[in-house]
């Protein structure tokens, strides 16, 4: 079946993710007002979705206090701007291993991994309309870092996403995530409309380039919905080639920081220049509710 | 190899085309002093080369009188605006059969079939930078009506344009187009680096789905220097398409008349709408000069 | 959708063609019955389906004559071997151009341009389950020659065909030629299960990269069978790229006269060197009344 | 560039892995002197390389004690058959978490997390000409398993490996394990000419259709070797794919224990088969001192 472009487009900002940019860009927000009002600024500029991590207030790391969910959560639904918010599930799957030459014990800084119902606390307390499921195991660029997310693990956290009504965002770093995204499918763990996030250029996941992003798009059930992103050199770009392919588009300070080369961007500049691509490409942006309609999210 | 984004960017207006569209829009432009115009408004608006097409100046039909041709360079070699000039030497091979019972004979009307001479009569007139060569023969959606390139009459338009320093930009309208284009290039008829426009989306040739697209785009030499566009409905979203993959962008009313569902464009307008993609993803526009520079064109 | 592997194959064997290869090897037939005897050789070696050609007795060139073809019909017919059949109906749409200065009149050695109830003369009388349908128009290798096939040609011998009930096999030869096809179907001119020929490889159409070919078949409509073959280098290979990507297999000495390099091979052991790949990569060869059912084809 | 397909192929045959085969085909190799047999029966029936593993005598589980390896090596080079001998590195990666609730600590059962240097004792021991490297992390179908390989722990193994002058073989069970590879030629930890097996369909690597297939070899370096196969059900397609996307061949019991539906095959029958297919594709099988030759092996 020939890829169709989307014309009816929405947009996610994923205002902070859990990387270690606060010292880098110091637009990257981090105590939890921060993080609500970047993603108000953000549904400002066109996103119809806002996804959230949580940093320590103090230092900026990456965090997964359920009490910094719920202000970030409690700030946004409070405000006078219209969302869907889509919390992060995947922090607590964190193993660093002792070194090369002894990997085991494990690192205990850096090492957090939690069980699934621990992972999903602030899911089960915000009920946010969306969380994310990252789709597998894999290296990133640190050297003795796994993100571990198992089989039976995804499994375990899926299931109780779908008791709690919350839509899973399945996050597919590379092809064989897709993959298993789909035997979760077929085991009824994950309900149609399936919504996944294609997360292209993250080392040591999928290259960006056109080719493999086809390849996952090509794998994709008709029925599901799509985004995708890619961080680094080809951020600003990806939005287009999500739309031609005919998916949704993510931006965010989470995938990257710079407006142009040097240039630090805001949440908003970034959703900015996605609308300014989408648009010019002839698609139109479509809000939160229509959003909601579409995935059939149930809205707290 | 891997397809990488292209950040430098050139952009082509084609100005008018041989469609019959002037009676639907009144911002094609028809007259020589319109079609000069519209290639300085295309330029001013961003665009590094404008490929022109003439029409005849009362009905407003496609058109291939040198003087005309004449006309409309003149007016742009001599305002204050510095631009590539691409002409088309498309016209004369243009076949018309009797119908689906008596195929023959011809059908004089439509049918205008030249000599490779006669067909570049205005090029070596006017020594444009550029002109194009319609590397095939295929079917549009006319009926009866056959556009006939022939591989011998590619190889004698191939050859006079190589000998009067004008650079060919082979016009690929499928896959076969582009593959007779590697082998002018083998036989040493068109030289680096070669220029081709990858036309997508024009009914019977290649579907403009990104598949169809990335296979002509993987089958591209390294050396080759290739712009794409395609015409409809993914006329705007095209540019985005062409970067992604390594390219350049083709905008103009010869592919699409509409700015957005119901709205006339005009050139500028186009040219404009692509810049806003081109630099929204982050890439840069570049200028006459730099494209000289690159496909060694000879300005006079 | 991804694309899953046939694991059903018919062959079709293409024993004799139109080409101008009886000079280089005497194992391509040329007499009705030496065609119809390839055909049942073909047959008993396991092709389904046998595609003809005929060809002037005396010279070898290409035919047209329907008592050539009745001929062929007849005797395949009352052999003891069942297959089923399948006649071209790509003659009669031959254009050759009078030069690159000249390019009319028409030259009259080559030209053989009919109408559509004279194309098809032969298919009326013998009625064969399969008849060809070459989608397009198009150049080959020959210096001036044009095959032409116009939408409305194209349309007319649809018609004709479907009214005939004889399966219309469109031979595409590029990109565009598959477009159209899925035109006609949507005019409601070719009916389901729609057969269509991948025909790769054949200068200046589709080159048989994997990657071309792969963008053909991901725009395959899901309801379509489909076969493939390249000629020259890679025409022994094809029959594996053609079951990888989902379809099924045609071989034959119309496409390629090789077994080996320098060694020339008759229709049935083409056939038997496809068998033997096919089977070797697990997949099973189904016989002529599997294919009837699948394409629905009407026996006579 | 386009792909194109190898016409001198080489087959490495994987004998028997470290899966839980060996209790529903007899035929897979258990003791070193089984499997010095089946390596030695798959070279005459066809195969350069041979690539093994060991298993526990006893209970045919997978080991890594070096002197199984030794003495499968010593009985292959003291046989009259000449074969580069390939041997598994991927042994001492293994993580299995302690349960979805409980992640930690490990489950004793099952993990095995041995340093660089202990990883490749058997090969310092026995300098086979190539040995694997598992280029990333990932799930495979067991629950809480991880096949663990770091950023940091492929370095440091392939800086061995390349010391000892023992051609790595990278195993890319996903696009981006191919992506680290090209990091770590990049960063000359391996060497040109690169040797890459595509390792398709494993669960939850990349699935083996033939888009995902293509993506990842039109994303490999020009001068890089690559072979690849698949698991399961396409298994004995696969040669068929490689080949025509340019590779070689991996067949034998670790990737598939079946020759045809419920008939167990010997790795000997395997080599057959693919020699079966690759023939009859018209390519050619090449033998050892072509491969050394080729990647540059240095035999002992």
């Amino acid at each position: 079946m020939p890829l169709a472009m989307n014309r009816e487009v929405f947009i996610t900002c994923a205002v902070t993710g859990a990387g270690d940019t606060t010292a880098k860009s110091d637009k990257v927000p981090v105590t939890p007002k921060e993080i609500a009002e970047a993603g108000i600024e953000a549904a400002r500029a066109g996103a119809a979705v806002v996804h959230c991590h949580v940093r320590d207030p103090e230092t900026g790391a990456a965090a997964r206090d359920p009490a910094l969910y719920r202000e970030v959560v409690d700030r946004i639904r409070s405000s006078d701007v219209d969302v869907v918010i889509n919390l992060t599930a995947g922090m607590g799957g964190d193993l660093v291993l002792g070194g090369v030459e002894n990997p085991l014990p494990l690192n205990d800084a850096g090492t957090d991994m939690a069980g699934a119902t621990e992972r999903l606390a602030h899911i089960s307390d915000c009920l946010p309309e969306i969380c994310t499921l990252d789709c597998g195991t894999m290296n990133f660029s640190v050297g003795d870092y796994i993100m571990a997310n198992t089989p039976d693990m995804l499994r375990e956290m899926g299931r109780q996403m779908t008791d709690l009504g919350v839509k899973p965002e399945i996050e597919a770093f590379d092809t064989g995530h897709l993959w298993f995204a789909k035997q979760l499918a077929e085991e009824g763990i994950i309900e149609d409309p399936v919504l996944v996030q294609l997360c292209m250029g993250v080392p040591w996941g999928a290259p960006d380039d056109l080719n493999t992003f086809l390849a996952m798009v090509n794998n994709l059930p008709e029925s599901w919905t799509f985004s995708a992103f890619s961080i680094g050199r080809n951020a600003l770009a990806y939005p287009a080639a999500a739309v031609l392919a005919g998916g949704n588009v993510r931006v965010g300070l989470e995938d990257n920081i710079y407006l142009s080369k040097g240039v630090f961007a805001s949440n908003g500049q970034l959703v900015e220049k996605a609308v300014q691509v989408v648009e010019g490409m002839g698609a139109a942006i479509i809000g939160p509710d229509e959003v909601r309609k579409r995935l059939k999210l149930t809205k707290r």
